[in-house]
């Protein structure tokens, strides 16, 4: 297999659910990736023996996804100049507001990539953008991906337009 | 000088007119304390070995001062067996909430023990309350000093009760 | 049975399944506890008693939890020494912010030692971090606590790592 | 002086500038009142005390106010079977989200009456209103003072309407 | 039937499940009330009717429950000089602040008691503890209450100190 | 079939279910309207191209509802002269605060009307009214809604005070 | 004088200094305006009659500003068929929260069209455009207003990528 | 001059003082960049126009500032593959939520990277961090600039220790 270029990592399997997201689309984009769970509180060590080694191991971008007291982005930022991306994990309480907050506001010196409560999705193509800057060949499936997505919006358009909202949610169903 | 008993830590010194409370009090119970900067972001490497090292020092009690993402109770928590205190700073932005919620929602396993916004003081009385249980003089300074807070209000209450409420604010300002 | 050195006390009954967390874990570390249900408005003298009787009947540490204007662990703090650890239950209006905000934005002089919303096992965690500050024992449980934590995170680690998100997220349905 | 039918606590005296509100539109109303400080948190036995002899010393309504947790109308609500209006106090953390939490989401069986963020006026208002609901003479005051409100803002409304907003707004300066 | 002393209002059909609590505590504490819905926005003018009369036709005090933009509270309280109890309705959107917000931050000379989101039973008792300035009867009655209602939750209390947490939770299963 | 006079747009089909109700309420005041799904991010040429030429088409207002970052009402308003109307689509994330306050927090030149989270039935009246500044029909046909509603509203309140809410709800279930 | 087309008013006088503006847009625009001072509270019946017979003195659109429980906006939202702006003021409690989400999330039937915090400026420019449904005059005031907003802001630009961020800064200073 | 790798693009020049901060350790760690102002809203023709011709101009990252309904960074990001880093900007109102929000909450399909609150430095830093994935010698820079970063915090740390926390504070006033 392939060295892996993104790091993704949360911080508990109860997570996985969403963070496979970043996953999906780093496949569909072309990219290798590679998957574990680290906890920055539970499991500090290999936190930072992650985010020390990672450079070298030729990782180019960490993943982190973490909900609540959403540590694990900024522990990993704190070892390693590569650039990481915080998933905000939505969690029952405070509408998401605690892993948001723990996560973007990072002071002076370390930056975290903050995408939207559980926007894993995003942060495989964020990951993939970064790569991009040194990689035309990855800006190029970018922009394919993009024009996809397009496509499949202004098709569902076309249809509604076509069919109407009663037939179009009829359909749904 | 004696060993300390408590570890007063903070995120930057910007903290330190916030944090200084904690100190302030402790010496008053008479409690022994050292303090330091250490930034879980920007000296990570310092704030693991502060955590790991500071039972075997002696070191009964962190108190941990941060802002923003407040990560370095946290941090700290996750390498020490030792309870740790977080005082959230309150910044500009968001009422406090970012320091207030990346505090306090540590995941199972790894607690904080968080005071209010800004409450650096009562981090003080809080990490005596917590000697206290092993140590009966300790715990009797604390009864003292709640006898002489009640006291203090209750002059105050006297007063206003005998000179009324304009001559009270006359006098204040 | 053993002289308990914890009190759980919750607002109302409705609140025992969180706050039944607290006594599980500090059973898994050994220490003895009492559990009874107190309500800061509806029982004010109970409360007022408990408090004021619980360091002489040998309690070192009081978990309080309860919800929305959640006042109990406010109220035993100001009759007791002892320091008290205050659960926030997470209800179903304001995300919980109000429960959280009630408990945590104590006033100078009266910590509360707050934990993450219906973090009840967390506040057991931290009841024995207080008490091990005067007991080598307790201290060593909890440092055995999170290295079998730190192990079962390892292990869901490397069983991710080797069979993949895919089978991982099928085994777990 | 006449014997007082509203009782004014706060929690602190800096919350004095605030409070006296209450006493200024009583006193216009013809109500008479006392006031004084007690602290929920560090003259407990004093908030309990109050409480339970207030309705046979002839107090028919007590205000409270206080600010981030803010207990003191919840504990004085559980004391007394008369009717505790809470004046949540604005601080400058949480847009004063805490005070507010803190005093109205009050447990079944124990209301608090809340009014605005620093209310203490209309706290005062609603202290004769409650009263008035026995007392004829009381109810004429507050209708007298609607009308005089009413009056009031007409006059301001005719004099933009007539100047004009620059004139109004030179005015003012 | 009994000349209606509380009038309680809501602004929908779809508040009465919650609203009728306060129905069930007022027939408990032996009050009299009437019970009807008024919309602020869509008949206001019947809003302004029932405020206006209300006094008159012999109501105490006004109970009015509503949800999001609630301004029925208000909007009567502006027509009458009766005390008027708002009860926030918890919605889906905004964890309740809407309707939380809107009922108690009303204006200086227009007082509106609020109680907790969905505190329909609160709102009752307070009811009867305005009238109860006036009326020694009523506020026997709620001291009743406050009696009975400690009982039930001490008889809980015993009952889970006998037969633990574990059997407790079984039984309400 | 008649020239469309409003534009509903949507950012996606899963905001069909809830922004149906404009259309609906279109209807019933007889006004034709078109709907489409034009995504802020993923169509921006469709969603430029839609409002630049919304005016010449004979559009006289258009309605936008989008979820989260729901930039779709500023984008449009950008490229259009016309009123912009704002349907903030509530989410699970936030309790849909971040939908209502990326529509409504517009800079200075650029307006969008915004109505209440899922409001998109009060978006179709809103439109009616807008379109009705300039036609007497229309401004009639509001004025038919508005009493048809009273009248529905108070035919509830008549029947709740007639069979009493036992009765009421029990006929609901 | 003109007969006026849009009626602006408010709470309070303290809300002039943010509500003039969109008296100074409306005057760019070409649109007589009246302006007065209404409160939902204390003038009600004021309140009742400007919104019945705004429409028969030849009003097309109201504009209503306040703050916190911010209810004049849907008050006359309720006695009249004409689109009512509602421009929530920014006050030192709950950042603003209170008098968003009070004049936002009217109810199923009455909308109100509620633009930024302190948006007067814009409610002044959305009256124009409401009206501009049926007056092409107007709408190519908007049309003009838009492009010169475009010209300074490019203007600016122009001139940061001139002389770069530091000269740019010492000149505004 | 050397062509441009990072663009810096701003809503207004009322952000050019949060904004510049970015440049500041942009020119720090050597790497080039264009500043400029563009409105989403008031400017969308251009936002447009420089998103999509950004790529190939050399433009490697692009930064975008903007407060209240911050949709700049989405408009760019929607029009090309680069990544594209948003600084919420702090306002007066709702503690910078809007800002936030508006910002992070992005659809599946286009992310923004985003910073902190006024978090402009940071988006320099982390715009290097992106470039520096296919640049070894920028991701030297930042190695470096972290070792800077740790050394000053660890000087104060050594200064705090040394002459304690009463004549530090002397020394800052």
């Amino acid at each position: 297999m392939e060295k892996p270029l993104v790091g993704i990592v949360m911080g508990s399997d109860s997570d996985l659910p969403i963070m496979k997201d970043a996953a999906v689309i780093l496949e569909e984009l072309g990219l290798s990736y590679e998957m574990t769970i680290i906890s920055a509180h539970r499991t500090p060590e290999r936190a930072e023996e992650y985010a020390r080694t990672a450079a070298e191991r030729g990782i180019k971008v960490i993943i982190a996804g973490a909900g609540k007291a959403a540590h694990l982005a900024g522990v990993l930022a704190a070892y390693t100049p590569l650039p990481v991306i915080g998933v905000p994990i939505l969690t029952s309480s405070l509408g998401g507001a605690d892993s948001l907050y723990s996560m973007v506001q990072m002071p002076k010196g370390v930056p975290v990539a903050v995408v939207a409560l559980n926007g894993a999705f995003n942060a495989g193509i964020l990951a993939a953008q970064m790569i991009g800057t040194g990689n035309l060949k990855i800006r190029e499936a970018i922009e394919c991906y993009k024009e996809e997505m397009k496509a499949k919006v202004n098709e569902k358009a076309r249809k509604l337009e076509r069919i109407g909202y009663e037939a179009y949610l009829e359909e749904v169903k």
